[in-house]
């Protein structure tokens, strides 16, 4: 059994993250996609919970076509201390050979706890950056078209796309 | 029993607080006073304890003529997670029907809760704001006019201002 | 002002508590009435929220006609550090003097930084014991009368007796 | 989309665990397996960690034949705070509209939170519980055919007994 | 450059573990003491804070005549957490080869993590328990042969016996 | 016993703490490095554990011919809450009477706290900022000549510059 971890926050899930899904799973048999900054949602750089994050993971990976039992969804709280973190990560996963990641620190601390690490092979990368998109939803841009089709509809649903501008405009400290 | 919640930092309490305050008791018989970011002092943001900053508020609604019986001041701590901060607020205060606050962040939270949320009718609004406040207390600036009077005394008494001044030199990262 | 800290859980307040707070009063200008282990409900030692426990300690306190803008009801989460819980409770409270409370540990950690420590006088001690009041809860036995009269409403409206019964017949370790 | 959630610990899954898993497959679309007391390992209520716990899950389910699309195994960290507790979940987890438990605690917190709570039909209950199996382990009694064979020999691969039958032999306090 | 970690609470610390730390020190260059449980205090399990076991190790050391710059007294707060307990040591502590510890989770942790773990030897094992050292403290026992004179001697100044016995006269659940 | 306290992140040591510890040794019997932020490593702030920290002051204490013996290195987690931060650095460390620091915020709270605050007298201050030295190793500059000589060593042995471009080369916000 060859199962690797892809650590990202997906905020939201994009095509980009589909297509990488879909090649780590023609090299592994199994992929855990570890849904990072799990606790956080209502800001700009979280503004779904995990558990959204999760829903529209399996809606987006089944609107490709793609084996739902070989993706596993796991969520991964920020631990604030970086020499713990892959600690913390392997203990609240299955056993895992490789990690894929683009994020350096990521890289860094998998590569000192002696991981593979590989680096996300993202088709469209300058365009598919979860960050533009959530920039281009502020500004009513054309953001849907770099999401899954079940995903964009989740968003509607959940009214997503207000809640991150009224977020956006919280311009005091928060004290929440 | 109608009683309402008003969340704030109250970094410090200012005149347009206890106007804000005086209106909402005309429709309200209680007011939770909701001190946020509890857990914080000596700092720009909050350069006050949560204790501080209850002992101020308490003094400008006597200063007022308000009833201090008809007000409750409970101090919330931050929790970092969005998702659990309205559990976190409803498990620290008596039950209550109706929100105030200006925050978009606290608005949306409250809202898709399911409560009530109203804005503060704040006067002078532009000129009183907390934030505002504290920049004048640094550069020696009038800002005992936009305060209540015992309030601007304790703030002397405590050495408040010069409290504020040395945080805010601190350059360097923090390491407490 | 003299004003003085009470410290307790107050799971539930009972007629035993409003008589000694009557009694700190008559020593002092106003109470702080410290609801300790805020963080805590629906266990056998906790059954109330911190923002319950505050409800009906103002209920209490109405019913015995003493005067409510004289006590301030501030939770007060436990820290788990005891060395660190004096400096915890003073940066939530307005500043006091004096501390009533029965509990060794609370009186060495208040005595050990320097304050006054004064033992609660309760009169008819032994049966007002809130562990005991809970028990009999349990056990369907008279506890009413040894509650103030608001207070045994509060909790029948909130069928508080059915939420301490099914919490105590967890049998197996929590998992929340 | 029906999607419920059944909450536990699994330390270990046994075949009880799984005939239920089928039952409530065949009353929804989705069940979320909570993965409760996530943080804790290496104790005699907590052996395996949570990744070893989601590991035998999946391994339990499939040995079943059962439809492992249709599971979403999500760790779930014990929080302290009760009252947080369900709006903790809701954020970790998609959106379920039931909630299958015979823990009164649970049940309690969920029901207050206005959700459909379900008993879980446990076939052979008194023999199936995973106390008396960890027990059975460690006095080296036939523990194995209360397991899925593939749990089994997971724990066996882990050194699972071993792990156990060590962290009860500490006998003074712990220090970790 | 041989170092060694010892992981122990030292409430207090007893000439057996002056003992122990002599003979690692003939096997080691260095050693360093792990204070471990470090935020506790003023509890049966824990009277003293990390700072007053730190300050009794090295009286206990001088006193002895072991050399100070060859150990470190590091503080080693508890996790919570066990499998994330090793990262946590090791991310406070100078690089080390060996483990010296009695306690069978400590030593399970470490070797699952690779280390070498090697027995406490310990002179007049059962006599030299610190559990027994502090039940003697309560009943007015000799315990005072049983530490390095310079720690009786602390433990007095710091009116440490009374102290422990205040904390274990407290009945009630603890709300600190 | 003259005990002094020197407060800081030594994110790494420099030759101007060096001697600024020589000097304090000079003033007081023992001095306690606290080494704060403790918890954190892997950032642009705090590229290093504690751990490799305090082993890096040791090995530059020793290269200065400073009695190892006098100094004593404590991590120091914070805290978060400022209002508690000296209390928990007293529960951390041995009794002290003094506290050497130029961070205001530090000299701020131990003042409050009744301690004496003296300033680090730094030589060669401009140069001498651990920030500064950072930015150079991530610019390739010349740093080697602002640490000691083992110092720099054991930053080349754990490969600690690549480390520090790594991690500032981290562009979208962390997830770990």
């Amino acid at each position: 059994m060859r199962r690797a971890l892809f650590v990202g926050r997906f905020q939201p899930i994009h095509i980009g993250h589909v297509e990488a899904i879909k090649h780590m799973l023609s090299e592994n048999d199994e992929i855990i996609v570890a849904v990072g900054s799990a606790q956080y949602s209502h800001t700009f750089d979280n503004p779904f919970t995990a558990g959204e994050r999760i829903e529209m993971v399996r809606m987006a990976l089944e609107e490709a076509g793609i084996e739902l039992r070989r993706v596993l969804t796991i969520p991964i709280p920020d631990l604030g201390s970086h020499s713990m973190w892959v600690a913390h990560v392997k203990s609240l996963t299955p056993s895992f050979q490789t990690v894929y990641t683009n994020n350096p620190l990521v890289t860094q601390l998998f590569r000192e706890a002696g991981y593979e690490v590989k680096p996300v092979e993202m088709f469209r990368r300058s365009e598919l950056i979860a960050t533009r998109i959530r920039r281009m939803m502020i500004e009513d841009d054309e953001w849907r078209p770099l999401v899954p089709k079940s995903v964009a509809q989740f968003i509607d649903k959940i009214d997503g796309v207000k809640r991150l501008k009224t977020v956006v405009s919280t311009d005091s400290p928060a004290h929440v």
